[in-house]
């Protein structure tokens, strides 16, 4: 199974948003449409942080959320 | 296996930019960092236009590619 987990950046934590992700869509202009295998759907509202598919993890960073350089 | 294969819409085209993708990370304002699971790396211009986990296909558009609506 190689769905993906995905997380929100948010104050300063990670929450996750949705486990076995399927499909992920971008959804305006700063969003993206988040869709699990079995069709459940979220909108976040970021960009995407980092991506690292063969630990499953899919961050994305809320607006506004500062950068740790 | 969990990776993905990475795309990019150019010209009206998808060409494969790299298989066995692990990582993908944000490089400067409009690029990504694709990183292979044997540390192979590319950066791709453009901005995410859709993944299909299950269908291991993660596309990007380059920038200036029209979008098909």
């Amino acid at each position: 199974m190689c769905e993906q987990n995905v997380y929100l950046l948010q104050n300063g934590r990670e929450e996750l948003v949705m486990e076995a992700v399927d499909v992920i869509d971008p959804e305006g202009e700063n969003g993206y449409r988040v869709v699990g295998i079995f069709g459940d759907q979220k909108i976040i509202r970021g960009r995407l942080r980092h991506m690292s598919l063969v630990e499953h993890r899919i961050v994305f960073q809320a607006e506004g959320e500062e950068d740790c350089a």
